[in-house]
């Protein structure tokens, strides 16, 4: 059944505006590497694109993007479409006039597996998109998909009202209920990697900054002078 | 049999002019998403590329490039050079030495289903150039293929002296003898879209825009306002 | 068995800096074509990254980014490290930090075949890196592969000590013991290449300067001035 | 957070062994071709494999097969095991051994996207397994991933009794709560299409049988007795 | 525009029964490797497939298999179905109904760049098939394509009416109007490769059937007894 | 430079007809799992095919199977040749007529990173056969590489008179010095897993077996009876 759902609860205005402050990378490492990365075959439209909203989400079907006119109606400032399709597929579903859209919605970003198009406008309008394909090919407006259900998107489960943050680095998926401990661990996580950060430029190096050498060789490796 | 054809019709020069004004993706749109759309695989050398021209077509041997001097020879000023292969190559068919022989033909880029080199010096120059792979291999001088013959690169049929319009979004084929009419059509299309992309701005959605909702509803969409 | 090598033999310095004056296409086609250029699916991190190095070798497990901390401390100024996967791999093995200790260590760049990320931080630093993929997932420290044995990278065998010249056309790999020959070809090639573009932007044809014709006519190939 | 739950709720055995009577195809259209089926990269080592079972779910590393260990405790008769991996693998992360002490267990067959080895023997066993890719390549033990918890395999979501249907045609996760619900509509499926089937043998048309001339015309189509 | 063409002309019998005799290599051989080969990824539903028949042609959109039904009707004893997609497909566009509905039609087979399905049923129709994938996975009857135009499949422009021979080897196309040469070409070479084999049988060597050895030295090849 | 060995030294006969009585996963296990195996892309063109010999190496050009001509030459019973490319090829570089001339040299069979065709013959004649794709598409035979040098074929080093142990699980190389302590290895690893079998078939758990669970508890995992 094909089914728009209206109203859904999104992660706390808060926790999202402190997620935004980090990279993609630190926020996976926050969660524990736990699932929530999407692939890494999603890339940005343009360099240097970052971003962070809470998801609205659509699952489409392959080459039809009518369901992404509907999900412009759902779209409050802050939030950020995710697009998952029924199957592969790399058509060009997104481009200038839906981003013009769904900026006046006061819409964060668009993350999509699927093609985008109008990729020198995106860049002019600055409006972050990250897809798995450029392409001009055109769609259909022929079959309803759903807006606000539960997808898989580039093999990571979002649900609608969850954080997604999103750079060059990738697109990462925060469940609405851990928004807040992940910004937590995020904020300690970069603390503590400032501090790393400069024993390394002063030359020290990870190997004695992290005590690795006696798990090393309790795991079997054996350094040597020279090759045998 | 090789053959290299020295004569071929163009597309009349007020076509191409007309067609030089609009992007990939508006011109395919105003083919009616006939077939003539290359693969999304096919990607710009350099970020920003943007052409259009008449076609040279080029089939040539994985890992051999000696059609690409045939070729030079045939090329006019406005002319676009357009390379299949006969099967799948990534090599680096294409380099600086070539582009400065072409550019001295009035040769308006090339879009080449193999791997293109010599990238920083491409964007130097700012000659267009769309390929499958970036690849510093070279290739051998061994095996004739054909200038001038009809060839499918990347999934489309491209007849000598069709119109290529190549931008970031990616590379359309526009039939010769439809160049006017798709160059009036592409027109048409960006009037239209000016005056959709000014209500959008303004808030307005493409749902109502388009009269959208009834169609949706009798294709089976259910709006809800909570998931149950 | 896992093995970590402290004293590799080095090319020459001299030859280093001669190779690093040329690009990847000009060194590999010096090399006669040689086996020894990396697949093109390596890409810089960054548009107009560029290097060469003396190699440091390590193969790591996939998942697993233990042995670059073991590496860090066998580079030398002038190192570049060149990591192979046991298995295909496109987690985020390598970020800033690693980055951070490495260009303390004087180190040249990076080349691995798996992901790399804080792809932002890199461009910043202007640290060099060519990667099979990025991506922002993070890896496990927890089973040692080695560290200055010969790898196979990206189909491209690579022994500790070799010259890595890497640039937006690819990565190249000279052969310790091949680097001065290696870097006079590459020499000789780029003063014939200047005179070959010279002629070739004053419009003669390759055709001509390289006396292709009767060669192309006894491999078969026909002119005609019309499609039949 | 690594954990591996003992007890977990089970389909209702009743709609497994009814479930287990259909095909892919017909169960994926009988939930309304909703998410839920594998990717088609999803392949039988042996042709003509077809199994069904109640999922007992593992989250592996890439290169790490110590959880299909820990997972073997779980397993109880009409079981049937489904690997995610962190990050994409093929590596050989299961064979002739794992499945000697799965059959022992009762378990219904395999599904991971990642690789299998010991074609060979599997297939003399006849024990049904669906892969990724077939590799020789084996693994370490050294880190644990987590056992019986909700995973996203070849882009389906998993839950740990989920009813899982897999044959030539691909692999379809029946949601536990949905197990009799969808074993009903495929029965009818099934019954109709019988009805159709004798049709078509006949020589009767879909166009006719479905009465789609109309809605074709309507939709755009037009007949034409010759090409123009 | 979507049309459906009612009447082509076809290849003639005779040569069709008379290509029908030879695999596609020596076909495609006797084309002169002229372009007409389909991609390799497309392969056979079941090993040992083998037909020949004449084209009739879908361009169907992805994830929509409506033209499938409406191309039924045009079917006459003899033919085969070759079905592109407007963009790349996996789903199963194909399965058991509709191979029941082709066969009462008395077709030969189809080759069709997309997914099928119901493999068991079609191995046991011993009904050819060649596709991009398999895939479980349904289709919706949404949008009109085209039958009897002009299409590119898998690489190769399949005009109505051309032979298609497909065997375990791939899927080559030949044009209606040279049906009667290469029919010829192929038996002449068969004859031909007849003479080799017993040779090569019998111990002769390939470099001295064919006269190898002096083109090799002029191409540069040293024999050597023994690596330097 | 292209050259062609004719004499090369090969594994002693006595540890090739040992290895030959194991299967590629567990030789590999025996090589410590070290690189040496190819890429899982590298297939049986038919079912069950198995095989082993002592290498003899071949470096191809992309669409030119000249060769292998000249390889056939350099073939002694117990040889099986193993060919690389010069750059990625998945054209039909070796079927029937070579393989009727490699029969009667006494080739155990034939390892190709390109394609292969007459699958139906090779499989008649059950030659065996290992490449990256079966293809109808022919060659030409103008540029030559060279034979018995030093190989990177799919992934793995290849010596001339390596020992290749291929299978439905893969291709593994075993350096030619080191045959007989791998035979040694893969005889004491089939012991070794004859009597896990016959454990593990009687339901003892791997867990167990292998004293697993300490480790598995110390690395983080945590066992519960229900999911919170």
């Amino acid at each position: 059944m094909s089914v728009a759902i209206r109203n859904i609860p999104r992660a706390d205005p808060t926790s999202v505006a402190e997620l935004a402050k980090y990279g993609s990378a630190t926020v996976h490492e926050a969660m524990g590497r736990a699932p929530g990365l999407m692939a890494p075959w999603m890339r940005p439209a343009w360099a240097g694109a970052a971003t962070c909203g809470t998801a609205v989400t659509v699952l489409a079907l392959p080459g039809d993007n009518w369901m992404l006119h509907v999900a412009a109606e759902m779209l409050q400032p802050g939030d950020l479409l995710v697009v998952a399709l029924a199957s592969p597929c790399e058509d060009g579903l997104f481009g200038e006039l839906l981003a013009t859209s769904y900026v006046s919605r006061g819409c964060k970003g668009l993350v999509m597996e699927a093609g985008v198009r109008d990729v020198r406008a995106l860049t002019a309008m600055q409006f972050p998109v990250w897809s798995r394909a450029i392409s001009a090919r055109g769609t259909v407006k022929a079959t309803p998909g759903s807006v606000n259900i539960p997808i898989i998107c580039a093999g990571a489960l979002v649900n609608p009202g969850d954080v997604i943050v999103a750079d060059d680095d990738g697109v990462v998926v925060v469940p609405r209920a851990e928004a807040a401990t992940i910004a937590a661990a995020s904020a300690q996580r970069e603390t503590k990697e400032d501090a790393v950060r400069a024993r390394l430029a002063a030359g020290e190096l990870g190997l004695d900054i992290y005590g690795m050498r006696e798990n090393l060789k309790k795991a079997g490796l054996v350094w040597r002078d020279k090759s045998p």
